[in-house]
């Protein structure tokens, strides 16, 4: 093993590997003192103070980073990955992405069409989408363009602009193939058309297995209603499959017997390859993972003990494997997966690791239960050439200098 | 079968039952004027127009109940689980009690004293806790008090009233066990103090086969720090025992070799029982499962479809059974548990069901791996007599009269 070793934690091992140093060692008089002086703090703030919806405390300012281009209404924010913790993004940090503004939609008025090849055409309100049997699954969501900057040079500062187009939450809905097969599906459909109420009017094909496998009506996230940027009252989930799919404000669905070749999965969402030609349709989010902390706009304070946390996933399965290197990929390491470990979900990985004050570089890689394991950017280069948009996947390289400034950089 | 059956979705079993009576079928064209006359919307709100920390929409008023007594210090509020999906309460919508009111703590002046039989006493910020490697767990967090109204008779309006002292989080903090361990723990230590830097300097004796267990000194919830109310910004917690204990705003914890019969463990966190005795140190909180969905408070609109759910969950461990009685105890039928399952967690069941109108009871009866059956109320009656006061696991019914309208009831 080499210095930057990793190892089981053992009794007194992290404080003597040199971290908490600012922890003082003291009399236990002193202790006492410290924080048992005054019998009590006061009164605090009363339940009649309080919101019916609770709010975060004053001291936590953890946001999403905004951006937008064109006339405004092109725009999306970035989930703060850094400052997360397990698998759940907390909903009002989940990235989003829209394409003309988020629309102001009362549920009670919300319709959804289903029409085309189906045996029976109808219109849904939300009240009879909900008396339906729902599902509730923990899923990922990642748009296709996340890191698309970081295609030709590392350019993203932190991990919140290199990765934060990913996000995760339990997700409620109804599945689609429940209500297919309620109004029926003829024999020459194959594909659904979802479009979405919104200025844009998104649409997007959607291939007929994928709306007979696990595809969702979506209603609620994490317990509670959709958020406005997330399709309130109504999305499509699309598990898996690039974000752009999961249409929001979800208001028609056409059943069809070929792809529409819509203005966004042929310009936007679609992949330059080295030959000259555009891959379109590549719905799959294929493995990635990263490691969040440390990671790019942090300083470690000094050598000793950190624990290497991250995420992995993949849209084509479940995560079997995430390895790490802390010396710049010349030996690997299995991380630890924490449990639940979900298909087409965030995986919370995590390796402890004593770093021994030299420089180095951290990269993490994952494999996911169909055996794909992400790649190189060299690897990436040779599939879709240099000058990619969409579904970089690349292993990230966090170089850590002698003074633990960690800086985002290509090996 | 009687008639109350359940059955496996099959194609056009719902409509064919009965619902979705309110979504008209139409002739094409009209349906297709339904939702996409207009090419777009309009547009919408920008990023720019947006929080950076998202909000809920203006439509969605899901709400806590809130309540208080003495001075108005003590209080708390309760989470509306007949408006919750999947097993994520939203933070802003968990329930929370305090003794004292909620405290307005800087976490960058927040410390953690760790005193008596221990290698060595030490005090930490939250820097240093937050240095230790961690861990992300889903639990349950349930008060002890949950449904105390209900003993004598069904008083509670809607289940958030009798169950809502209940919510689940993905939690996140450092295992006790290693601070623990790094310290050194004397072979004469038994129990820890947990203490709370609230107005009631909350305190609770833990033993310690519980904190070398699975206990955590928790900093975050559902991805982001603690909110205010649960915390923030350090608590223990000690997955599947009563809510108290999990103390709140932690800056002591002091290892002893017996139990300090503090206030809150004697005396509002202990059980009357029949013989005149009190039982104290009730720590874990046992099998339970109610359903949320139909619930007191809700009308059904019609005989047809209706899909059963609702949430079980154990203290002791895994939730391995829930059977569902739509016949008021009769006949008893196994729900579907929702993936994934976990230990000390909430666990979702659902189960479809046809209502054919007619004056019936809806129960449910949760069994864990442990092999635990939920009681009923007599069942409690003679453990506890009567008049309980905490640890009230009861099955719950729902009666359904011919209207549809649904009240708490006995059996």
């Amino acid at each position: 093993m080499k210095s930057n070793q990793t190892g089981n934690p053992t009794r007194r091992h992290f404080m003597k590997a040199g971290m908490a140093t600012s922890a003082a060692l003291l009399s236990s008089s002193a202790l006492a003192q410290e924080t048992t002086l005054e019998p009590s703090r006061g009164p605090g703030k009363t339940v009649m103070e309080m919101g019916y919806y609770g709010e975060r405390s004053e001291y936590v300012k953890d946001a999403r980073m905004k951006g937008n281009r064109g006339t405004g209404l092109i725009g999306g924010s970035l989930t703060p990955l850094q400052h997360g913790h397990g698998i759940v993004t907390p909903s009002g940090l989940h990235f989003e992405v829209h394409h003309s503004g988020v629309p102001d939609i009362d549920p009670s008025e919300h319709k959804l069409l289903i029409h085309g090849l189906v045996g029976e055409e109808k219109v849904f309100t939300m009240e009879d989408l909900m008396r339906f049997p729902t599902v509730n699954r923990f899923h990922f969501l990642e748009c296709a363009g996340n890191g698309m900057g970081e295609w030709m040079s590392p350019r993203g500062q932190t991990v919140q602009q290199t990765h934060g187009l990913t996000s995760c939450s339990q997700w409620t809905g109804v599945p689609l193939k429940v209500i297919l097969n309620e109004l029926g599906v003829r024999g020459d459909a194959k594909w659904v058309l979802a479009e979405g109420d919104d200025g844009a009017r998104m649409t997007r094909s959607i291939p007929m297995w994928k709306a007979m496998d696990d595809a969702i009506l979506a209603f609620a996230q994490n317990g509670e209603f959709l958020r406005p940027e997330q399709g309130f009252p109504l999305r499509l989930l699309v598990p898996g499959f690039e974000g752009n799919m999961n249409v929001k404000w979800l208001h028609r669905l056409e059943v069809g017997d070929k792809p529409w070749w819509t203005h966004h999965e042929v310009t936007e969402y679609a992949d330059p390859r080295p030959d000259d030609k555009i891959r379109a349709f590549s719905f799959i989010m294929e493995g990635r993972s990263v490691i969040t902390s440390p990671s790019a706009g942090m300083t470690l304070n000094g050598p000793g003990f950190y624990e290497i946390s991250g995420l992995a996933w993949s849209g084509a399965g479940t995560i079997k494997k995430v390895e790490v290197s802390m010396d710049n990929g010349n030996t690997w390491h299995d991380a630890n997966l924490e449990a639940p470990v979900l298909p087409k979900c965030h995986t919370r990985f995590t390796l402890p690791w004593t770093w021994d004050g030299k420089e180095t570089t951290l990269m993490s890689r994952s494999t996911d239960d169909t055996g794909y394991v992400q790649p190189t950017y060299e690897g990436m280069y040779k599939l879709q050439g240099p000058i990619g948009l969409m579904h970089n996947n690349a292993i990230q390289n966090w170089h850590i200098a002698q003074t633990g400034e960690i800086t985002n950089v290509r090996s």
